[in-house]
């Protein structure tokens, strides 16, 4: 008889954004008139750049004549792409060859299908609060789930330490939700320790491209060691402003090996048995977002979005609220005031100030009592939001 | 320590696509003259139509402006294209809501990833031979394996039979590598056999546009009683050439239950979690294909294809060899003369007729001793490959 898999019913009812999108849906109906603005969802809103589009529709026209039609793509992605890749890890002053590189229809796929090639027994290690795909797909893959506490006293940014469990350490830095960002030196901590203990750090880099801090590193492979304990995932999606496009890549150098066994090309016969490449167009213009003229593109969009996230710091500076992120990402993550629950603080920030923001206790139960604000928004309604913010009567 | 998937070194060493392109290379770099036709994997060759590919480009540019701008795509596909595929379903006589639809990036990944909202223990029962992913995916996940073994004496359509075990039940049809379809009463049997034995179906409808006999299912929804037992796998790979482009969808009924727990919902479920939807642009080019100039060109590319079938029959059948397939389906499937394996004979092809096909034995043990060709090939190539077809000493 057939069975599910009972690890479904372990996950929290409703995907996070779901509940959000449920509860603000709620709100528009019972209050017709309210204008509501969405900060919260992590979704970009500006359009594709004109040398992207220009470029899709030029790839999609090639798809229209047989001698330049294109029908699978490689499983690891277009050697034009990954050569793109590796130019812009190159400026990083990172070597990564393009043999280490697997394109992918996003990072949020690479993220959890990347459980696929390790033992069901790895225990995995999540930064709680956190993006809530590790800890879900986790649980969907029967992984033991252990939590390192990001807390105000740590700054959202814990440290390893002897003795800490987890054979896989997912580290999102950018971070989702705080916007915290680690550095060098704190890396560098994860690095070693991952190496003694023959750990993987699984590092999400999805919000790199908003770190303007010339100290701060973009990839993991800024550190010295990371190559033989770490695969970085990525994505356009907050670059250039992908999210509807569906474009990542995760890097696995040459030297991450397992037992003597290639973590690479473990993932490139995942990959070739359960996913079948990404879009010729699509690909076509991930590439032409990483051209000086598509670089020019990404540069004012993730400006545009740092504005935003810097009225809203000021605001919520202004309502004397704790608050860290916000300057090298594009997330704003604030203490909920009176001993509020995030979700108390949700309801009322919707109620009072017709705001949708994130609870963080979405995020894991460090989240509790604070809230992420998004600056993925018109300036307008950053600039009304911060208003309605500063009118608060907290 | 972390620890691979030890399941991953269960998998034959190389993908089969991948040796075959291997062998195909090493053949063309020692004999750099000969001219080699690939008769092999199953990718279609045509361009897109223009119907699609123009609604590509408008789609591409609607992203270009702030107001038409699409971010993150619903986990489950746009309205507009479910409802497209629903009316789809409804010219086959088949109701299915648009709630019952799930788009995605193809239908590999949805035939692998359903495992996962499936226990680990239940028994998956391919038929042998068959696509390897259904076989290779099961394995990566640990699931047990069964094989209901498809010969010349069941004309490579085996039925269900009382002690039959396997929770799981794939079934492709028309068949991937034979060619071979089942008729209503034999689909009757197998959705019969499900029902009384609390198994699931996945069905495989991804080469259904090839079917032209009017009696053959195109859905398995055609048969009364599929919608407590049956999920539904299908693609615009292979209908609108869509292999490069990257869209398909799995349909599971409302009814679908697994004690008492709704399947569809289950693997919505899965889905928010590991994946991120589809492009707009892509999922609009899915839906031209689904208008009535898009038919007319998928028509159009279907036919040609099925010449070039035809073509290749009729040589495989002046040789002498037992052959099936080539009518309801892109794939020709023959018996290897004189006892030899299939990659002596695909070796042999490749050498004296330099054709590329794909060995039998790769789809599993039953297999051996079979070779399919595919017609996804110029007819100039399939003229080509015939005569030298009938121009083989065997």
């Amino acid at each position: 008889m057939v069975k599910l898999n009972s690890n479904l019913e372990s996950l929290s009812e409703n995907y996070l954004f779901v509940e959000v999108a449920r509860r603000k849906q709620e709100y528009a109906k019972k209050n017709p008139f309210a204008k509501i603005i969405s900060m919260g969802i992590g979704d970009v809103t500006l359009p594709l750049s004109k040398v992207v589009v220009d470029e899709m529709k030029r790839a999609a026209e090639t798809l229209s004549f047989k001698a330049t039609f294109k029908g699978y793509p490689p499983y690891e992605g277009y050697e034009f792409l990954r050569e793109a890749i590796s130019e812009k890890y190159k400026s990083l002053g990172v070597k990564i060859g393009t043999g280490e590189i697997y394109v992918s229809d996003g990072s949020k796929s690479d993220a959890s299908n990347i459980l696929d090639i390790f033992n069901r027994h790895s225990e995995v290690l999540i930064i709680d609060p956190v993006y809530p795909v590790y800890r879900d797909s986790s649980i969907i893959n029967g992984n033991k789930v252990r939590y390192l506490r990001a807390t105000e006293e740590n700054n959202f940014l814990p440290m390893p330490y002897e003795g800490l469990l987890g054979d896989l350490i997912y580290l999102c830095s950018p971070n989702n939700p705080t916007g915290a960002v680690y550095s060098k030196e704190q890396l560098k901590k994860w690095v070693d320790f991952a190496n003694q203990n023959r750990r993987i750090i699984i590092f999400d880099a999805a919000y790199e491209a908003f770190i303007e801090d010339k100290n701060l590193p973009h990839s993991i492979y800024e550190i010295e060691g990371a190559k033989s304990c770490a695969m970085e995932v990525c994505s356009f999606s907050k670059s250039a402003g992908f999210t509807g496009v569906r474009c990542a890549y995760t890097v696995i150098p040459k030297e991450l090996e397992v037992n003597g066994h290639s973590v690479g090309k473990a993932w490139l016969r995942r990959q070739s048995v359960k996913f079948n490449g990404v879009s010729y167009v699509t690909q076509k213009a991930a590439c032409a977002s990483l051209t000086s003229e598509g670089k020019k593109g990404v540069l004012e969009c993730i400006s545009y979005y740092k504005t935003n996230a810097r009225i809203l710091s000021e605001a919520i500076g202004k309502l004397g609220l704790w608050h860290i992120g916000g300057e090298n990402s594009p997330y704003i993550w604030f203490k909920c005031p009176k001993g509020m629950t995030s979700w108390e603080m949700f309801d009322f920030l919707l109620r009072e100030a017709n705001i949708v923001c994130t609870p963080g206790s979405g995020f894991g139960e460090s989240g509790e009592g604070f809230i992420r604000l998004s600056s993925f928004a018109a300036h307008e309604e950053a600039l009304y939001a911060a208003q309605r913010l500063k009118e608060l009567k907290i």
